[in-house]
């Protein structure tokens, strides 16, 4: 569920972007059991005064994101609200063997699938430079209607025309653009290629430490994580460090960056990011100097700035 | 989707009897294809100020709700909304033979299961009598959480008590409360009965001649119904009088009965209401003196007050 003012802000994202985050981020859901998903239920309720284009651009989005993650949309409801949009996601997903939460063992390793933060650092760098204007329309070129063969490009293609409008604090397009995509219109990571060999799984859209937590929760176990091994990309550093924020801050405690957090035994071969490992009891993390703190679920708030 | 002062007003309207109306809604549209429903996914925004008293009545009328119907929550997502509250329910259900809008035949009977216009006169008492506060909270004898027993009564059950507080134009409480209870926490029609004959069917949810309009627009066939058929009830039609409205034209225009709408073949024994005929085309509704008048989807809106 995306409720305007609450989950977002239209100053900062598009109705297309919102459109396709809708999806992304119930799909997300289904991925971070090992499932496949196939349908969809929306109930939207619009804002009374809400604009044609708006709603087609909305639509867009969300048809975008369907046929990217080859989603049929069988039902729900189209309403009016009194003044926030209010979007209301149901998947249906299908999976042979379902990875739960609660499968890891002591001895595993514990992995994510990608860098960590970016929607976080997108988000804050979203705040700063206030392009609300040019942010607020999304480009023509980014609606693919009916085009079923562009379907797996019209996610990666939406964000580029609008980068003549963008600079902030000397950093290139090329290393703002995929933070803000990663808030924007975030994709979730299919998890095809480990789902055979996952104990437990979750997607990080709380943060690692929390999200990491809660497996560790219902697995009845720890976790150690290794501060150096948590993927952080370079381009992320850079803009954290414009921001003046910590990007290990970012990465342990940002939000919705939708990669998945599994554990597998070690003698399984995982082409994904190792970050530390089952324990018996006990949330650490071990710094670049080898000192291991302790972290909970509630301490995540800490991190925060 | 229920949305607050777009679908409901919680002046009205205990957050018990409005989450066991969203529940009957939903799972009147799976009755109206001669489904059973079998689980449910709510997706609930509450409005940032919402007591917990609320919150609870809110979840009891629903779990009661889902109850009576035998459907199990499976899912969802609990949110927070800046004002308004925002219900979104998605359910699944089964059946072995789906029963379409479109199946009706020239020749088949049209039949009703039960008496129309009620909701719509108990809102109208309801915008009058102004019961506000003596309806915001509901008796705790309403609730029986955990008793699966008593489940099929709990609907019922829940309005009695507030019966000394209430009066209207010198009409008994007996004629007033199946009206309020039509309004506020309807029951959806169960088409056990009837599923076997039924060759198209809908639910009563926005009127019976824009719902009959559906039907057989999807049917592409027309329909002749008999004004003196149509089911009034004697407490409708005596409440309607003293708040000076047709009884007839709340029976034809009012909305949200969910009572189940259907056609069968004239061969078939069908215990239910039948009130007129599927014809080659055209709308029409023949009054007590047997003039035949013509009525479109669109005309009902001649109808209302």
């Amino acid at each position: 569920m995306m409720i305007e003012r609450v989950h977002f802000d239209l100053h900062f994202v598009t109705p297309w972007q919102l459109g396709f985050k809708l999806i992304s981020v119930n799909v997300s859901d289904i991925y971070a059991m090992g499932g496949r998903p196939a349908y969809a239920l929306l109930d939207i309720a619009l804002a009374s005064g809400a604009q044609e284009d708006f709603t087609e651009d909305l639509f867009d989005g969300i048809q975008c994101a369907l046929k990217t993650y080859r989603t049929v949309l069988i039902g729900g409801d189209l309403s009016t609200s009194k003044k926030d949009l209010s979007l209301s996601a149901t998947l249906i997903g299908y999976t042979k063997k379902q990875i739960l939460r609660s499968g890891a063992r002591v001895g595993d390793r514990i992995y994510v699938t990608g860098h960590l933060g970016e929607s976080a650092c997108g988000l804050e760098m979203l705040k700063k430079i206030k392009m609300t204007v040019s942010l607020r329309r999304e480009p023509r070129s980014a609606k693919l209607k009916n085009d079923a063969g562009k379907a797996k490009n019209c996610g990666r293609g939406s964000m580029g025309d609008i980068r003549s409008q963008m600079s902030f604090k000397g950093l290139s397009w090329k290393a703002i653009e995929p933070l803000l995509r990663r808030h924007l219109m975030p994709m979730a990571r299919n998890p095809r290629e480990y789902a055979r060999s996952a104990t437990a799984m979750i997607d990080v859209s709380d943060g690692l430490l929390i999200d990491l937590s809660r497996l560790c929760n219902a697995s009845k176990v720890g976790a150690r994580i290794y501060e150096e091994e948590i993927p952080v990309s370079a381009g992320m550093k850079e803009a954290a460090r414009s921001l003046g924020l910590s990007p290990l801050r970012l990465a342990l405690t940002g939000g919705e960056d939708y990669e998945l957090l599994f554990t597998a035994s070690p003698k399984k071969r995982v082409r994904a990011i190792y970050i530390g490992d089952v324990v018996k009891s006990g949330m650490t993390i071990v710094d670049s100097k080898g000192v291991e703190k302790t972290f909970s679920a509630e301490g995540y708030q800490h991190f925060k700035r």
